[in-house]
């Protein structure tokens, strides 16, 4: 291949990858004609971005953590396709992409099991103790005197959304005979596994509050003190979805006078450096944003954002191709 | 009440409780004209037990985990039941209160459900990471690159016991999408849970391996260095059952080597103090023999083996009166 031959190929511009190894994508992408521009794998700032696509001119924008401004899209002006590798577009300038007719693409159910699996985990290990409790047999102690648990198949959760992911975490949720309501827009009549309710509703009656929305203007913050406020049963907080849907300051109140029995968080609003009084607190379980992760959901996830980008550069429509 | 009175009312010997608070056990015992005489709350040693019953002369024996041996249940003449306050009847000689004519119960089914909640809480907590990266959430670190998961719904469980507990793990683990293997002398067809299976072919095939059988002298070290080094899955051992049906040593030859990629256990041979080696290896998640806790269980079970000891004290059989 001549130099001549690589300056026509069309470019992808990789802006982060949090994995090493990128054999997947490179086999892809060199099999369909493309070269692989690839960046760092920390993502970078939104300004680093920007440069980035000005210094490469790519057709298509592969992202999965960084920033892809109006600004970073403004510098490609052949750009075919910004791809995400996720499900959240909450990274990526979509009007402006649009605006562009630039394809947006996600990768919506790549992780749906694990992220269900993961909020699963995630409320067993704080309602059973079993963080805490391993934390003491690490410094050689066994004390079970303390342990006083109420009995999953007492309680009643609340999940908010009933999309993907939320439908997995009931499915999940039904072997443990405890009630499970749901909340969502969209969702009329329950199927057999959830009873629909509103959110004033799934608040009052909720032990556990398990959020399952993506992150959007109506959604942000909406844990926040007048939620906690009018929550009845001293609920336990799950995020496994955006930090940002929590106001970390109501969060600690909360914790604080006793309104939340704990969270059970996989994400924070600041990570990668979020408020350090929510991670140690004692009546948290953190996580850091690992929930989508397991090996099948990443081949699968890194596989299809490249197939997608392809389609875009071969003049055909993304399958997941996102409609505003 | 004369002091004439109360030396006629029958005896009710408590050897140990691990709650503060007896007033289940007063109410149901005074009422129905028993005298309850109370041991300490940590099990005393059976030579201990031996002398309270010799003064006692007890009709009727509850007991947690204190051990009631042939000796105690010589000294107690008029003995009408040993009620055990737990499923297992291993701390209970069992032959020996029979040959006397006495009653031995359990309560079999107060904490099946809160049992296997655990087990699932263990299996989950250690296959998504959560102990560990709470861990160092609690020293303020998040570092999400080192997550490396299975994908639940591509891994083998495999349930050693399908009994009462045996079969709810079952139905927990339903909703998740993984393949249920059981093993049970007693399981000939699966019902759609499960695969029945025998030993050596759970031994191969299963991710995790989930202890639910009883302790007996078949059962006792069943997973030994042979057990282990048979294993072709590095499989997670999980045991909520008793602590002795896993041999240590081998145990601990199995996470050095490899063979096997960690344990989640919820008892160990030697508590309260089990080997220190175990409790802190980073690849055990430990809780202190909790599984069985929960406020309705341990209602249900004060209410239910105190109700057995009435029964027995009225010359009626009680309803869990144990048939070896």
């Amino acid at each position: 291949m001549t130099k001549r031959d690589v300056a026509h190929m069309p470019r992808v511009l990789l802006t982060d990858h949090p994995w090493e190894d990128l054999s997947i994508e490179q086999g892809i992408l060199r099999a369909a004609g493309a070269q692989l521009v690839v960046g760092p794998i920390e993502a970078p700032s939104g300004q680093r971005v920007e440069e980035m696509v000005r210094e490469v001119r790519p057709q298509a924008i592969l992202t999965c953590w960084a920033p892809v401004s109006a600004a970073a899209i403004a510098n490609a002006p052949d750009l075919r396709i910004v791809a995400r590798l996720g499900v959240g577009l909450d990274n990526i300038d979509v009007k402006a992409a649009m605006s562009r007719g630039a394809f947006i693409t996600n990768v919506p159910d790549y992780c749906t099991q694990d992220v269900a699996d993961h909020a699963v985990a995630l409320i067993l290990s704080w309602l059973r103790g079993i963080v805490q409790f391993d934390r003491a047999a690490k410094q050689g102690l066994w004390q079970p005197e303390s342990a006083r648990f109420d009995r999953l198949a007492d309680l009643t959760i609340g999940i908010v959304g009933y999309g993907r992911i939320g439908q997995a975490a009931a499915q999940r949720l039904g072997g443990f005979g405890c009630r499970v309501l749901a909340h969502s827009r969209s969702l009329r009549s329950g199927d057999e596994t959830v009873e629909p309710v509103d959110l004033p509703t799934l608040c009052t009656q909720a032990d556990v509050i398990l959020l399952m929305v993506p992150l959007t203007s109506d959604t942000r913050h909406m844990i926040d003190d007048a939620f906690i406020a009018a929550c009845r049963r001293r609920p336990l907080i799950v995020n496994v979805s955006r930090g940002p849907l929590v106001d970390n300051a109501a969060l600690l109140r909360g914790l604080e006078n006793g309104a939340i029995r704990g969270a059970a968080l996989d994400v924070i609003e600041g990570e990668p450096i979020p408020p350090r009084e929510i991670m140690v607190h004692p009546a948290t379980v953190i996580t850091p944003h690992i929930a989508f992760v397991s090996d099948a959901a990443l081949t699968e996830l890194r596989t299809r954002a490249c197939e997608q980008v392809v389609a875009a550069l071969g003049g055909l429509e993304p399958p997941n191709a996102v409609c505003l």
